[in-house]
């Protein structure tokens, strides 16, 4: 097998998003599935009332932790992130199956707090942890696949973004590798599931890119443009301008309200942070940003990419 | 962290099965779960006539297949593996969500051979792909989770082998690793249905582990013993019959039929080749060989281990 020929595409040469749609558009597809690859779950048929979702996301030592992390850390992030996922559509997750692969030299004890980990959050979140493969590997592979459900009312896609919809984040940005936050975070379910109650969000995405790479995520599923304000957009710890846009993992969500929801949301008490930080514009897939002198510039939805 | 303290346990020192049945010991149950952890697929909440089930299978390079491996076949065999635990349940595969661990250093067009595997073995058996994940490792790593459902009627779990049963698989054992079949195996789906279309087995597996270990997982559910003949257990390409009891990745299916279903089997012509090799006994957990020449003597569950 040519495995690196000379001549031969790297995969080095391509980004994530370019191998993942190379390979998804020759995906079957089938009358059950409403949303197949290319949101943050897939939507396929569930009950009269409610679509099932269904994501996965795998996390390995020394590119989403390292060994040194706390392992109970470790495993709540690897649920955490698949909640997000479901949490990024509207719904709620409901049974989750887990792959590990371990290297041999690994004491039971730190594997008993990776489990301890993943187990906590399924707790906290009310998923049931079914059924798992355990095999040796190298370096600390884990694998959750999550299934949930969604009112079929309240199902938020990336592609519902309107011009004149209003620009929202649960939460702070940037600077989460440099703190624990990339693996303690809580995913935003509880507020995914306020929102979807009382002002169904028109478009809706977890942060996990990068706030530019997934608003540009939702820019082109919407077919619009945004504009950002600078000066609005909340940051962790000091994080620069750049961490805040391009820094990823933040797993916050950033969502888009119509104007009329807008109103009712300002009238409202809410028991979360909803921070406004734009508009959806007309101009497709581009992101302006205002600066605090009312100085605009282009800025482009590209940050932390997996290859 | 005390990742490999002289004290502390090693997983080295404990099989995989010890680890699964420890860490699983304290998984939160639901009354939406009617199978979790310890069958071929989990059991949940379907709809008023049909069970859900949902499995994961972890393969890595080095463990489950070489990089040299014909990539169609590395990604035949990813998916290959979940079906094949839906088809041990008696139920239809449905939906499949892949994660990827890549090298940089792959080249696209082996990634998309891989691909090509999953889809192909996705098309043949109904599955529709919907999802996925794709990260960078040191080692090819393919997880796929998948769904399915089952006629509450069809279920078929490890725990319904009685005293009397007859045991069957569907196909040769032994040798899957020394030859292709553990990378190109078709899952034994259709054989499933029709089996429980027509004869509904009182217990199902796959032979993942081998023979004597898979029929060990039987007895324990079961609470039963088990006669095999020796000279009735097909084997592949002059196999052992240690090889035929032990080598594992065969993924053929192994069942028990009543005394009743039998009968019906035996007046019946079957578009599939069904195998006696014993029967179930009431000497609870253990396995009994016959030999040629009549003589009996016991062997153990006991075979390839992923630690």
């Amino acid at each position: 097998m040519p495995v690196s020929k000379r001549k031969s595409r790297l995969l080095s040469s391509l980004g994530e998003f370019g191998l993942i749609n190379t390979l998804a558009r020759n995906l079957p597809v089938s009358g059950e599935v409403f949303v197949g690859v290319g949101d943050d779950a897939a939507v396929v048929k569930g009950d009269s009332k409610k679509y099932m979702l269904f994501t996965t996301d795998m996390i390995a030592e020394d590119v989403h932790f390292k060994r040194g992390d706390s392992p109970v850390f470790i495993g709540q992030k690897a649920m955490s992130c698949n909640i997000s996922d479901v949490a990024a559509m509207g719904g709620v997750p409901k049974f989750a199956v887990i792959s590990i692969g371990l290297p041999k030299t690994l004491s039971v004890e730190y594997v008993k707090k990776i489990y301890q980990g993943l187990e906590k959050r399924a707790r906290e979140f009310g998923v049931v942890i079914v059924g798992g493969d355990t095999i040796k590997s190298d370096k600390i592979i884990i694998n959750v696949a999550l299934t949930g459900e969604v009112e079929k009312e309240s199902l938020v896609r990336r592609s519902g973004a309107k011009k004149g919809d209003w620009i929202f984040v649960t939460g702070p940005l940037g600077k989460s590798f440099g703190s624990a936050h990339h693996l303690s975070f809580k995913p935003r379910l509880k507020e995914s599931r306020y929102l979807v109650k009382h002002f169904q969000p028109s478009a809706m995405i977890d942060i996990s890119d990068g706030l530019a790479p997934d608003l540009g995520h939702i820019l082109e599923a919407s077919q619009v443009g945004a504009r950002l304000k600078e000066g609005k957009i909340p940051r962790r710890n000091q994080a620069s301008l750049k961490e805040a846009l391009y820094d990823g993992e933040d797993f916050e969500l950033l969502f888009t309200l119509s104007p009329k929801n807008v109103d009712k949301l300002l009238r409202t008490r809410t028991p979360f942070s909803f921070y406004h930080i734009g508009e959806i514009t007309g101009k497709n897939g581009k992101i302006i940003l205002l600066d605090k002198n009312l100085q605009v510039r282009e800025i482009h939805p590209k940050g932390f990419e997996h290859f």
